[in-house]
């Protein structure tokens, strides 16, 4: 287990790595004005133009094409300047050795110039963006420039784990568990004993719980995590680094329905809008272990349990059919069904059977029988 | 420390005395039908006109006023029905020693009666406001017929707990902390040592990150802990269990507008809508930190750090200024200068002044200058 100062100067290192590169984009930028040019960087497009499906990584990547940023332009200079305005405040942060909040930053960067009315920043939709552009720019998650979005999410199971020096035993966490910060990179968090075979991630907090009591991850030797929703950026890096640290496989449970088949998706392959994080964010291997819309009949699920698809989920599960990664015939297959039998089905609906049928019956066959898609 | 067999012996004598109540409900219909009459019971009402403002003991309760439910009536045969067919459900978790979601509870009680096409429920917006009736008539908590809603919020701190027979010390809980559960009745969670002079409930995670890495908590000895906006029933029920049993304050720190108000409002003396719950989940001495509208002058904030109110902001704190519990001169002023002053400020704008602004000066010095109201 590394001790508080070797973490310590695992933070200084990781945090002099991101500086240098802060500091090269603005010697690039210095240089060109001492030559007497416009200042300019190249800043890759984030949009789906821009992004590719990699077939064989199975994940969705961001493509070359890059936009040049200048100074001497009127409609970029603003821009410009707020990205070297962003710069400097996370330069501060490194420098600090602390971390904030996407708000955070957009009020430490936020002033009206001079004896203008003009504001660096009116609004935080000015400032995310150019977080974003700094991340792709410099090739750096926005972790590691010591920003942190909301975080969601919690955990038990079979692992110990430092957090920021702390030693948690997730065997020991009562009923709550450990919450699951939006910071996660092995400079903050590091796996220690492991016991678990697998890790299973749930998108719904009520679910997890009746796992957690019902002791399925002590039975099963395995690492369960909620994720309440999409999974926040936090429990997605974590799963990343879980999977390829431990060597340990993921499996995703999901309402069946579009949204929960999407959820999969993200944590899987990574999602459209922010693809340049996929490299270090998707798990390509994840496996899908349900809802499957073959649950209802493999399960003998009473009508009850489901609930009708309204138009939107029609929508989403078509438009969702059309995207290159769900292009496999057993994903169309497992679409056209929900499409076809008109229903979705939650994964509280289970309870039809029993209260503890998910944890005595529905995974343990799940997992006995293979019976998962990747 | 309680071992697990006096826990597990606690928690069931804990639903022992549930399952009695929801017998004794059962029994009075028994007898009235074995008299031939209209089974029967009497379910407090639930809306404004039944709500008091207690000014002694600060709180918002529920007037005495009730409403017959009876089986032979067209009107409330399905609800009578599905009265008993939740508090059934509610015997079969308490029977089985385990809890479940709001959510799960309408997929237990929902089937298609007989050979009819009609279902016992058919949304849960028709299950939950069961719960509600079956709560306030035997006069029980939801937590208490083993229901949770969902949870948020997280806590760390000068304090050691025991969560479902697990030592939790939140000083060593690392940058995430230890997940607020839904449930926190003292069945399943206990306090063990506690150092802490007080407690701090900020309404952003964000913030309370700040407060954490800086480690706030350890200097100036206290617990921590965030709600992610309305704080849910768990966190609710937890602060108010902690400032009766371990007998120390508990600031708000909210955000300047209507809303972070209001969320102080429900903490300190509950909510309209459940006014049932006050009773056990307000905390009426709850301490008023900030973020005050006199902020922005003391502690001499930036022109910049304020947003306009907008049109919902300013009438939802003039519906404000006319609730019982917000006529002392004291909020009048309070909301009055920020009706006058047009704006509103974010916690995270204390950041204008530095990143640790919040830690160094701006929370102490509260502290210091005893700057909050009650």
């Amino acid at each position: 287990m590394p001790t508080k100062r070797e973490l310590n100067s695992l933070k200084k290192q990781k945090a002099k790595e991101t500086l240098k590169k802060l500091e090269t984009l603005a010697q690039g930028v210095i240089k060109t004005a001492e030559k007497g040019q416009n200042p300019s960087i190249d800043i890759p497009i984030r949009a789906l133009s821009n992004v590719d499906w990699n077939e064989k990584k199975r994940i969705i990547e961001m493509g070359d094409r890059t936009q040049s940023r200048t100074l001497f332009n009127v409609n970029m200079a603003k821009r410009f300047a707020q990205t070297f305005l962003v710069a400097s405040a996370c330069k501060e942060l490194l420098d600090a050795g602390k971390t904030t909040s996407i708000r955070d930053l957009y009020y430490m960067t936020k002033h009206t110039i001079g004896k203008t009315s003009e504001n660096t920043f009116d609004d935080q939709a000015e400032s995310d963006p150019i977080i974003e552009d700094l991340e792709v720019t410099i090739n750096t998650l926005r972790e590691e420039l010591h920003l942190f979005a909301s975080n969601r999410g919690s955990l038990v199971g079979e692992l110990t784990l430092v957090d920021a020096g702390d030693t948690i035993d997730a065997r020991k966490q009562g009923s709550g568990g450990w919450a699951v910060p939006s910071i996660v990179e092995d400079d903050v968090i590091q796996f220690k004993k492991c016991d678990a075979k697998f890790i299973l991630l749930v998108e719904k907090d009520a679910v997890w719980r009746r796992l957690n009591e019902d002791k399925f991850w002590r039975k099963h030797k395995c690492i369960l995590i909620q994720s309440q929703g999409q999974p926040a950026r936090g429990v997605r890096r974590l799963v990343r680094r879980m999977t390829e640290e431990l060597k340990i496989p993921l499996y995703v449970l999901v309402d069946n329905d579009p949204w929960g088949l999407y959820i999969y998706s993200v944590v899987k392959q990574g999602s459209i809008n922010l693809a340049y994080e996929s490299v270090r964010m998707a798990v390509p291997g994840a496996r899908f272990l349900g809802l499957s819309s073959y649950d209802r009949e493999r399960y003998d699920l009473p009508d009850g349990s489901t609930i009708m698809l309204n138009k939107k989920d029609e929508t989403r599960a078509k438009q969702m059919m059309k995207y290159p990664w769900f292009q496999e015939r057993k994903w169309q297959r497992e679409m056209k069904k929900m499409l076809d039998s008109k229903v979705k089905l939650e994964i509280e609906a289970l309870s039809r059977k029993g209260i503890t049928f998910i944890s005595d019956e529905y995974l343990p066959r799940k997992l006995a029988e293979k019976d998962w898609l990747v």
